[in-house]
């Protein structure tokens, strides 16, 4: 970082937090903002870009580039238990793109439209002389009242995610060096896991309609477990604990852990997981698990809101020292 | 271009379009999206993308790319006769980056959305090894059946533009080349305002309602006034026919017609008016040409749908031949 240069964060804060000054725009601290829509709908919306070189590797496969910068902001949508309902997206294609490198990208937003059920709405192709990049822009619709913002969340509400933390940032590390595997004593499977979450993310639309319905607050976890519950326990003015030993972790996680300490600060600060991480009431609690069982998304207590500030993530009855705390692509 | 790889038109075409499933896409073939709202409205949604050394110069001040960046996409949601209702921005930044520089384009952002009541909404900071970009994506409201299409037009029905044509494509070659001041024999007054014009295009938001009103088939000029009209004509299943000596220029690009033969073909055909152009119905034109006249945007009645297809545009009784007809940014 250069001398005098804000963060990613502060440089919202200071620079367009001050623009946004629709009440839906939630102060640029949310996943998504809401435009209000009549017959007690709202519009919610939200966009993402990736980089290559930056975001994914630029001999990553077409498909799954395209797959990945739609499920982002797909991502988003769920997390504001919104249904989707459509999407924009702008390609800029750098002077050597190939017809086979475009229908490869076709072809991967193609078979997402499929699984998730939207369409594309419009968008725009540019050229640039600098690497390729994708930005989408995503729709969705929710009811009026019930999209869980972060900043909802109160002392003594328990928190949960979805599926397992930590696949993909361990995956990225493999992506960049293929000895981990050797170190983390991984299963081929295992190593396919990892480089897969990292590749192709699963926004949890599944879940839309139950994030809408029992999350007092909601985001996706995309710059890291640590530092992303700290982000929601800072908008709710509460501190956050979190059990390590409660968090999720896919079998390929738990055996890198098992041979590398520093694989588990890497994977509950890591970025890319796009599981979400939810505030639930804790007389909530039970019907939330039951109907989360029900669309066959993982669900997983992993510690609660409390009193105070920041974030704690404590293994054997110690907190963890996590450095940085959080991932960011910035 | 690379042999076997299609234009931006041909691009979209054969690539997205088959993704554009939902009904409100009109098959890409629009500047906007509609997405159904209830309680008779429809959202109009848009998105569109700059690039530093493609479509503005590296060193343009950061106030004017920021406000060119939006403006091509009010621009839209003024060609779709609707308010606008807020905006997302995303910013890749390379890596030498300024305060001063991020300074100057919040400014812009914040002047525009004063002058035009928009609010941001949300967006994405990023890195980039590359140029600078911009992406914005803005969203209007516009009463269900009110939005007109491109494809709305009709044999018989009158073609307008509002304001000036030519400007900014002179400004742009001006830019280049500074030596056509001189050639074009233009007073200091003049030739800032093409290269301003050039700089800084004016969304007709004014005109939205009026738009929504009378138009049958609408769209913003951006890609040269022949090339556009084909565009709405073609999508309107018919011809059009302009008649050059009523096209609206500036005194500045009359005086360049006046010494330079080239700068007419440059100002039919060159890019970046964002001026709309609108198909009115014979019986309706008194009664827009007096509306229109409220808002103190000049609409000038240039010419006609017609039978058939292709674009004239005609000079002393005779078609002009214009070479390629349209600009493309792509």
């Amino acid at each position: 970082m250069t001398v005098g240069r804000p963060d990613e964060a502060g440089l919202i804060a200071r620079f367009f937090r001050p623009l946004a000054t629709a009440p839906g725009a939630a102060l640029l601290l949310d996943d998504a903002a809401t435009v209000p829509a009549d017959g007690g709908r709202e519009l919610v919306v939200t966009t993402d870009a990736i980089v290559a070189g930056i975001h994914f590797f630029p001999d990553d496969p077409p498909d799954a580039i395209a797959r990945k910068a739609l499920r982002v902001n797909l991502s988003d949508i769920a997390a504001k238990g919104a249904a989707p309902a459509g999407y924009l997206v702008t390609l800029a294609l750098p002077q050597d793109w190939t017809t086979d490198w475009l229908e490869g990208f076709v072809d991967g937003l193609a078979a997402d439209q499929e699984e998730f059920g939207v369409s594309l709405l419009g968008g725009d192709t540019v050229r640039t002389p600098g690497p390729l990049w994708v930005s989408v822009t995503a729709l969705g619709h929710a009811q009026e009242g019930h999209v869980p913002r972060r900043s909802g969340g109160a002392p003594g509400q328990r928190l949960y995610v979805t599926g397992t933390i930590g696949d993909a940032a361990l995956g990225l590390r493999l992506r960049r060096d293929e000895r981990l595997a050797l170190r983390w004593d991984l299963r081929r499977a295992e190593k396919e896991l990892l480089l897969d979450r990292y590749l192709l993310p699963e926004p949890r639309l599944g879940l839309s309609r139950i994030v809408a319905a029992y999350a007092t607050a909601a985001m996706d976890v995309s710059d890291g477990l640590a530092g992303d519950a700290g982000k929601l326990a800072a908008a709710s003015r509460c501190g956050a604990v979190i059990d390590a030993a409660r968090v999720p972790v896919s079998r390929a996680v738990a055996r890198a852990v098992e041979h590398d300490e520093a694989a588990l600060a890497a994977a509950l600060t890591g970025g890319d997981d796009y599981e979400l991480l939810l505030a639930i009431d804790p007389g909530d609690a039970p019907a939330f698990e039951f109907e989360a069982a029900a669309t066959g998304i993982a669900v997983t207590d992993i510690g609660a809101l409390v009193e105070g500030g920041g974030i704690e993530i404590d293994r054997q009855g110690r907190p963890l020292d996590l450095g940085r705390g959080s991932f960011t692509h910035f």
